[in-house]
């Protein structure tokens, strides 16, 4: 943030073109987050403080007294299931009751906490890749959807830097890809080996042998462990389970949600089935194209997140430690004076 | 076929455009077939007989004696892992050996089994089928991929006839995405209530209480009930056992391979990541496109099929009844003398 305006990096155009782009209102950052220029819980949460701030500083040029609390609950309505983006309005909506000075700083410390969330994530979780594990992720869980390092990918980051070897096997993640472009293009840039697989590809991997572990990231985790995440992510774990294949959930404790009992009190953001009938993309001389890739006339179901119950999920990784999902250990996590 | 050509339907273009298409010897057939200009198990079956057939006609103008076995292993090569293909080229190779005709009247007896055998298999399976009945479908098996009628989709077809009430969730099936493009066509031009679902999105409406039962095709079946079918298949039935969800496969006797013993023996074809990084379709205008999907530099691991164990297949429906799968029960089916 600079002045009253927010830059990010627009997730939109990746992996093929890498372009700043810029917020100037609240309002704005709203669109930026509901059109997914921008996405990931971090990100996103770290954005709705942004612009959380934003609303403060429009606030104080002279609107009326009730602004910041109605536009809160604008950034609030975007995008439902990430708890990250409540977390951050309601931080910043407190700071900025003092002053507009008070809400920009607390939107800064919660990006830059998220930095050093997901590096500690990342020295937590890199013990449990062993030199040539072979790793299968979901949906983009790296520095694009966590400022700094990301979730699930900043063990692997870490196991890289390490000098282990590592492949990881990204699920493409329709109906937007952002495994097949955005997980693919940080890996790529890192240096991973890796490989695109079809979403459903992952349990014939598992029945032969070729992955050993799973990794996700985490939208929202209830107080009895349960998490909302990218949709598919339960197909994902039920498949590692009937193989016994550890499946490991990596999210700071920001991402978890204490008032919310379980999975099934977790609003599933349900977005437009056009995401699942067009598809945009270069041709062979770098022209954007969006094309229909299914039958025109039939009808598509979308919803963007689905739920894993705590017994699927062999552990969370937060900037904490790592704990097995429970009622009990989620408490201690987030109240370790009790 | 009419002479020595072959029509079929350009699957390839469907649903954007339908076009009967020709292919005048065996090579082009070959082509046709590793192209998927044809595809599903019983359509590549008729072809495959086909092809055979005009492999006799050219040998009889004048090629040398060895060239319909020289043809028949080309055949062969062309897609490894659908018994039907084998099938069939086994059978016509058996019958040029009398002569041309002999070969061209048993591939017709060949495609036209397949479309009684699957008519029948919509028979027993049907009454599988609830009134209000939600029901998941992999891949296509509708009419496109096996003469006439389909294997998954007959029951689903008479059902619907039978004035059921039925909704269908066509999994998107990437990369080549036969099921929001072939199966929501079949099911359009049917008039049958469907929704396209992101391929990892069935697992979800599951534990939603959305789905009542998994229906799908199978392209080999081993002699244990071990079955081989789109790439996939095998996630959806850990699923639908995890949430007990009956998950039937629905395939005509000449499917089955005997001779394998298990789904270690079958072959699982792996093809080019090219189909996983781009995909083709019209944009709004009608103009087809070929677009990069996912990272240009990734990598991406393509396997047509996987193997589902025959302890997660609730039932195989077949043109002589359905059967629990097992070594017994197969046996019995394919000899009922015994």
């Amino acid at each position: 943030m600079e002045g009253s305006t927010v830059y990010f990096i627009d997730q939109n155009l990746l992996p093929f073109e890498f372009r700043v782009a810029a917020s100037h209102t609240f309002t704005e950052s709203c669109r930026v987050i509901t059109g997914m220029q921008v996405r990931g819980a971090g990100a996103i949460g770290a954005l709705a403080g942004f612009a959380m701030a934003q609303a403060f500083i429009e606030a104080s040029t002279g609107k009326d007294p009730g602004f910041a609390e109605k536009a809160r609950r604008m950034i609030e309505c975007t995008r439902p299931t990430a708890r990250n983006l409540f977390y951050a309005t309601e931080r910043v909506f407190l700071a900025g009751l003092k002053s507009a000075e008070h809400a920009i700083k607390e939107a800064q410390a919660i990006a830059d906490k998220d930095a050093s969330d997901s590096l500690k994530i990342g020295e937590y979780g890199s013990p449990l890749i062993q030199n040539g594990s072979r790793i299968e992720t979901h949906c983009n869980a790296g520095w694009l959807a966590f400022v700094d390092w990301g979730t699930a990918l900043s063990p692997i980051y870490l196991a890289h830097r390490e000098g282990k070897n590592v492949f990881v096997y990204a699920d493409e993640t329709r109906p937007r890809g952002q495994g097949g472009r955005l997980t693919a293009w940080e890996l790529s840039n890192a240096g991973i080996p890796h490989a695109i697989i079809p979403d459903h590809a992952g349990a014939w991997l598992m029945s032969r042998g070729k992955i050993d572990l799973v990794l996700t990231g985490a939208d929202r985790i209830a107080a009895n462990g349960d998490t909302a995440n990218k949709i598919g992510t339960l197909e994902k774990a039920i498949a590692a389970k009937h193989f016994g294949i550890p499946f490991y959930v990596a999210a700071p404790t920001s991402t978890f949600d204490p008032r919310c009992r379980s999975g099934a009190e977790v609003i599933i953001e349900e977005r437009s089935p056009e995401e699942v009938h067009y598809q945009t993309g270069p041709d062979e001389n770098g022209n954007l194209h969006r094309i229909r890739v299914t039958s025109p006339g039939s009808d598509a179901v979308n919803p963007a997140f689905d739920i894993t119950p705590a017994e699927l999920i062999t552990g969370i990784i937060t900037e904490k430690g790592i704990i097995q999902p429970s009622a009990e250990n989620i408490v201690k996590l987030l109240n370790p004076h009790l």
